[in-house]
């Protein structure tokens, strides 16, 4: 099986990534190449004869895509995205990839004729929501973004269907909740401060809490993150119609719980390196994303996530050692 | 007031331009200047002294959008489209004019930067809609098409919503029912049947009937189109909020109850020349419509629509006569 990772170098892309060229396989199929792309040049080494190739490029180029896909993937991950925080920001920048982009991955495929039919994975976001909500928001729940990548994911999604409905690809979209504990330095989602009140004062730094302790939202783990697109790549699609995107699973915690659970893991010391700063931006943003979910239909095909957050941050503490070490 | 009308050569967009040109004022203020744009010339006369400019083009050509723009409307009105049963059909035109024509139009205006904020009207459809169903869609349900049509039309809804949050202009989508009955000769639209099996028979011809008679839909008549663009143009915005697309209001009614209507108004000759002839296509695609609808946010909003299906006809035949005489 030939993979194609778009977004590799991102957080979510390279675990992903990683795991492939470790197990080599997939839904018991071998993975014989991998295919990593993004906008820097992923940080990944072949392993267990995997056929690693990395590439750079911009996906707002046609010709580009075009590249990308003229040795037919049987299955693509597309990750690759402009945060957030920066779409918000760069209006231009946020359309060119997260849209354009998305489009012209879709119009390569097509472009291929009918004898072509990959799995492809996307990667939406529950910032496809926006306020007034439902207490938990259920699979039938309109889905109204209040920003523009919210917006633009939620095209993509649109798309994602009518492509995957004519036959195009066998699509399959996949709305993450906001991953935390992310490993590594901060991005510039404006939800990036949700794992850096864990991330940093675990670090021994101080971390800006922007939002008031009563906000609620909805977390996975990146190791739940993996879990559903490797499922999303192996599952049977035909249970899901033509609705092809589906809430994930995930954990509904308060600001206040999260830095409870802290407490719990690693004591007062660790909780008092973060500072209350509030930023309105980043309240506004965050005041229109959703809080709760009940993913009926995810959990219905298979999907499954983390049962506690205590674990989460356990296991981030672990993997920390383990880039330590 | 300079006002352009985009698709003014179809059903809809004549008959707001022949009511802008006859009136010369909307809300209380003097239309001067009419820009009537399609893909063919509308044939409209200018009257009460408006300045009318006849244009025809592609929507799909950049160029040809930033010149409808050039001078600033006050303005404009979306209305044009590819409908359903050709977008269906013709994939790459479909999602030329109703994706790109669309965002060219939302860009032209953008480029005109921040001193430039006219009012859009945008006509969106019940095609955002997707089956399985509520029995009476309320103002939350999710929107998930399930034809090309559909798609484009929520993508244009999206970037609507987004570029009015950003400030670029102020837009309102309206959701239109199948407006029933349509003058003139039948179009493109796979809904196309639902006025003919009214307009051929009461003008002595057959009609093909393609579903059965137990399919529900939802309806509106040309005069309620023309008051919801009005209203659409003049109305406070403000109270949308975020959510800037609303279903209008309209008429429930089987099949077997807009036959049973034209037989009271018409008499048994007319509606036996109603021949049944099922076809699959068309079966399928009106599967995935809605039926009904609870549409309060609208009327909250002062939408107003037809009371009953017999004013409907009886209308039709009036203005039927008023064009022969």
């Amino acid at each position: 099986m030939k993979v194609l990772v778009i977004g590799a170098a991102g957080m979510v892309g390279r675990i992903l990534s990683e795991h492939l060229l470790h197990t080599a396989e997939l839904g018991g199929k071998p993975v014989t190449q991998l295919t990593a792309f993004d906008v820097v040049p992923a940080e990944l080494t072949s392993e267990n004869g995997v056929a690693l190739q990395i590439k750079a490029g911009d996906i707002a180029d046609r010709d580009t895509v075009d590249g990308l896909i003229a040795d037919k993937p049987d299955l693509i991950f597309h990750l690759a995205a402009i945060v957030s925080g920066e779409a918000e920001a760069d209006f231009d920048k946020g359309y060119r990839i997260n849209l354009d982009g998305t489009r012209h991955l879709f119009e390569a495929i097509r472009a291929q004729g009918s004898g072509y039919h990959p799995r492809v994975v996307y990667t939406s976001s529950v910032a496809v929501f926006g306020a007034p909500f439902e207490d938990k928001i259920t699979d039938t729940f309109i889905t109204a973004p209040m920003t523009s990548y919210g917006t633009q994911k939620m095209i993509g999604e649109l798309l994602l269907n009518d492509y995957s409905r004519k036959g195009i690809f066998d699509g399959i979209g996949i709305r993450l909740p906001t991953i935390t504990v992310r490993p590594g330095k901060p991005n510039k989602a404006a939800s990036g401060f949700f794992s850096g009140i864990i991330r940093e004062p675990l670090a021994g730094q101080e971390a800006i809490l922007p939002v008031e302790d009563d906000v609620r939202h909805w977390f996975a783990s990146p190791a739940a993150a993996l879990g559903f697109l490797l499922h999303a790549a192996t599952m049977d699609t035909a249970p899901l119609g033509a609705r092809r995107c589906l809430n994930m699973p995930g954990l509904s915690l308060t600001i206040a719980e999260v830095l409870e659970t802290l407490r719990k893991v690693a004591g007062d010391e660790v909780v008092a390196r973060v500072k209350r700063v509030p930023d309105p931006t980043i309240r506004q943003i965050v005041a229109g994303w959703p809080r709760d979910f009940a993913p009926d239909r995810a959990i219905s095909v298979g999907f499954t996530a983390d049962t506690d957050f205590e674990s989460i941050i356990r296991a981030h503490i672990r993997d920390s050692e383990d880039v330590k070490g």
